[in-house]
């Protein structure tokens, strides 16, 4: 069985906010992009996401999976409220994209390689 | 049947650098990032990176592929003689990751969406 089912829940986790809940699909020990950020890492990136875009919501526009690996393409259309990726957006309204892939361990997330180019963004500034 | 072996077929053709052979591969109409530039412009989008980037080698660090969806992460490992997304590289080494989709339609890609940070290069220079 493919990791699809699993990867719509934690997607629909984000966009809950429901943090608490996020060590149901995230590892203790999750690596993203190279450095060991861990659950509490994890948890603490997002809610610096939370804060920076008030009205952050992950959308998915492609998605690829197989029992272990996860590729998605995540859409964001909001408004971050100061800066994001070091660019000044200010409350702007904003679409980019995240092509990201995930290795899943006993079906949760071990290791993310994330990828946002910047340029779409200061394109639209 | 999934795509992996037809997506491995493409990238040892780009490897090879066999662009002659791109249309076994790739449609005429093809669309990269939003842009359709078909065939012709994804051979010149090719030969402008064997060019710029003398020992371009596409390796495959990831794959997911699905009837008619792939999803690659491809890690570079090069010298690009001058610049490079913009970046002043002047043939040192780097290494650096693209996370792409593509979309095919009766064996062939007819849509592509790539995403490189230029932050990962940044940091080598």
């Amino acid at each position: 069985m493919d990791l699809t089912e699993r990867y719509h829940a934690y997607i629909a986790c984000l966009n809950a906010r429901e943090i608490d809940r996020l060590g149901d699909f995230v590892r203790h020990d999750a690596v993203h992009n190279g450095r060991q950020i861990g659950l509490t890492g994890y948890q603490e990136m997002l809610n610096g996401n939370y804060r920076d875009i008030p009205d952050l919501v992950f959308n998915i526009d492609l998605l690829v999976a197989d029992v272990e690996l996860v590729a998605s393409r995540i859409r964001f259309d909001c408004r971050p409220a100061a800066t994001f990726l070091d660019l000044p957006i200010h409350g702007r309204r904003v679409i980019f994209h995240e092509n990201v892939f995930y290795h899943f361990q006993d079906g949760k997330i071990a290791q993310v390689w994330s990828v946002i180019d910047p340029e779409e963004i200061r394109r639209q500034l």
